[in-house]
């Protein structure tokens, strides 16, 4: 064997391996250098010998030494051939130098390891996204990649979202709920958490009050404790938020979500609405209204939203796509009034200037084209399927529960018809397999035992099967 | 033709529009209702009449109306056929009582448009994006979406990025950049720009004081400026920031860009690297490291990250893909100290939760793979050859420009040697179709009139011809 050829025999390729066998040679050569086995300015086989030796093609050798001289590892000279380089050397110097102080761990990188998680019964706010049209989606955003490599570059000048899709929602929006809005006041997030968070960064100082409806979404209250308010918990009723008749000190900000209330399902009525909406003049305030699944019903028609009773332009509208589509696209919206617009989009533009672009046009296409629809109303006929199984499963096991209301969205509270923890029993539940939160969970001082009960996520008989499982707990 | 059919001559399908003949339907029967051609309780002709009458398939006609009674226009009784809904008769009072407030215009939604911009020379930090390989790229995520949908699911466990991406980062830097770290303290962002507006945010109090190079980055200013920062202002020298001997008030972060200083160009000297560590430590500050191009290097082989020389985890260290990939990707990352690593997580589940995890597990997907490492050498190639037709055609065309360093990732800093006005030469490259910006713009106090000159999104005859129309300006 040559002299180049010497350290062949430490090389083991294995093809039932899912790690290619370009990146098991290139990963292999390098331990060798990092292991001093092979050293600075030594010679590598040429990429024929190599490969002959190895049994393997030429072209895996060459992508290996390839990304090797990318990396440093190697270099090349002209007509001479391949090197272990300079760089290498410095490596090896420092590695023994350094202390170990674990940090220098130079394992080969292993593979990812993509290992998605399902939801579980009945975790809240689920889409099944096995519903989800991955094939239309890929088809349209193929086309528009075919169109030209344009829309990869930067665009700043979209930091509040592409116009084309603004203007889609914009009139989506009209249409299903009534919102008023010019496109130009919608912006594009990541998410309606994000949407949240740079609201409450916009329009909340440190030590500012803001009115919640208690219980109520926790991640709101998240984005808003980060800005430093000072929450103050809003009891609700089957009327929505009960707001005090007297108000000395100044609040902020007001964050509701009429269509549904979050956790216990109220939609919230006209006349709760129009007071809401005068004590927000009166007081000065902006309202941030959430409308985070309002495009799930079934039993009566929705109201419009309450954006659309407000002549004051004091109601931030806040939405996403993560709940029709699928949770991981991250695309939500937010309808400002026009005077937060330019402040808004200066924020977004600080926070992370525009987001993923390509998502955004494909989603453009996806509701241009009507699949949108289709997909909605698939959506819709299976939800309320899987909502009315709930509801028969739990009576017909006799569970001590009950449904203050039950045209819910994704999602149903039941209070407990008795004196059991709701926190105890939601642990019990996590035991069996199940994921249910309790409803005290939601509560800051108005707590309402019971359960969370998500429906979407899941197929009949599972959630047949799994409200089983809550007899057996709840009974024990 | 019968009572259903009676307005079908006022309808008009093109098959040459980008519309779909679905689309186009559906927009022009919602013109009908909302401008009482079609009134509520109204009977529209069966899908199989219309589809006949109008050349289409039947599909299309079911698709439009699906969408329309989707939206509430239409509304489906079984057996008797398809009505213009009762929804329709609330819409059609309310726009013709609603006052004209400009922001009720219900035209029919238009298509989404689509046009983005290329960069124009010699706009800085842009990759030449038509090198990126896009099928390949697609093929892996084809490829991942395969698998299953489990990836489409809310994955909140992720909010600092997919593991396995996090796992191939760390590689990646060991080898790359010398970077010390566990994979578990690396976080992905949206950009670095999320990076530095959530540092901020992380580690700045309102007031707070923060050295940071002048000239310098104005991404980072503007947010550490949102944070409430009081910038100092530190002026570089060709060996990199600096640091005012004493010290009295307490300084809570210092921004560099070490490997290369942006934007002069400059590779901060070991001495001073190690001069700045001291003082962090002295001053129990943190620094950030914004690693922003150290991928692209020409000449010498780049220094180790200032990261690696840091044994007190002061160093937090930013970068980015959308330099090496594309730009509306957003995938940026951060190496976080051992303290960090917990209150960087959080406050990143509160601002958007995760980031699109297509994405990521593509990317992680294209680093095992080995493309990445092919693409980045065809990227420096390129760009090698482009910063050398760029230094050839200033100095070919005799500008009075100076380049401090020519070792240049993607953007050189040409210093003017003459009186000119670079704020003025700027508006006037501008009015020539040129995209320079001044290097002025980027001091706060300590200001070189100059240009900043990307060249990398350029081909070397594009190059040529836009030096020529600099020299036009310049003599004129």
């Amino acid at each position: 064997m040559r002299g180049p050829m010497k350290f062949l025999g430490t090389i083991v390729l294995s093809r039932e391996s899912d790690v290619s066998l370009q990146t098991q040679l290139a990963g292999q050569l390098k331990g060798m250098i990092q292991h001093h086995e092979l050293r600075a300015g030594e010679r590598l086989p040429s990429s024929r010998d190599l490969a002959t030796a190895l049994h393997v093609s030429r072209n895996t050798v060459i992508a290996s030494y390839d990304a090797l001289v990318t990396e440093g590892y190697l270099e090349s000279r002209d007509r001479s051939g391949i090197f272990v380089g300079r760089a290498a050397e410095a490596f090896q110097q420092s590695a023994s130098s350094a202390p170990n102080d674990g940090r220098r761990d130079h394992r080969p990188v292993r593979a990812p390891v993509l290992h998605f998680r399902a939801p579980v019964p009945f975790r809240p706010s689920q889409p099944d996204v096995r519903l989800f049209p991955v094939t239309i989606w890929n088809r349209l955003r193929a086309r528009l990649l075919r169109r030209g490599t344009g829309i990869l570059n930067y665009q700043s000048i979209f930091a509040s979202g592409l116009d084309g899709l603004r203007e889609i929602i914009a009139g989506y929006l009209r249409d299903s709920r009534d919102v008023r809005c010019d496109w130009r006041e919608i912006a594009i997030t990541s998410g309606s958490q994000q949407a949240l968070f740079l609201l409450a960064t916009l329009l909340v100082r440190r030590g500012d009050r803001v009115y919640m409806e208690d219980p109520g979404y926790l991640g709101a209250r998240l984005a808003l404790k980060q800005a430093g308010a000072k929450i103050v918990p809003i009891p609700v009723d089957a009327d929505g938020i009960c707001l005090p008749h007297a108000e000395s000190q100044p609040v902020s900000l007001i964050y509701v979500t009429p269509s549904r209330q979050f956790p216990m399902g109220h939609c919230m009525s006209l006349g709760r609405r129009l007071e809401l909406l005068q004590a927000a003049v009166r007081m000065r305030t902006w309202i941030i209204e959430d409308d985070y699944d309002s495009e799930f019903r079934y039993g009566s028609p929705p109201l419009p939203s309450l954006q659309h009773l407000d002549d004051h332009r004091r109601v931030i509208y806040v939405g996403t796509f993560s709940k029709i589509l699928f949770p991981s696209l991250r695309i939500g919206y937010v309808v400002l009034p026009p005077k937060l617009v330019d402040r808004f989009a200066a924020l977004k533009h600080v926070c992370e200037d525009h987001g993923p672009l390509i998502d955004q046009a494909t989603l453009a296409a996806f509701m241009e084209s009507g699949a949108f629809y289709t997909h909605l109303r698939r959506c819709r006929r299976a939800y309320a399927e899987r909502r009315q199984c709930l509801l028969e499963s739990v009576y017909h096991a006799g569970l001590p529960l009950e449904f203050p209301n039950t045209d819910g969205g994704m999602n149903l509270a039941a209070l407990i018809r008795s004196s059991l923890d709701d926190y105890r029993l939601s642990e019990e539940f996590r035991s069996s397999g199940l994921d249910i939160p309790p409803l005290s969970r939601y509560s800051i001082r108005h707590a309402h035992p019971g359960f969370l009960l998500g429906f979407t996520a899941f197929e009949p008989r599972a959630i047949a099967r799994a409200v089983e499982r809550m007899a057996a707990v709840m009974e024990a």
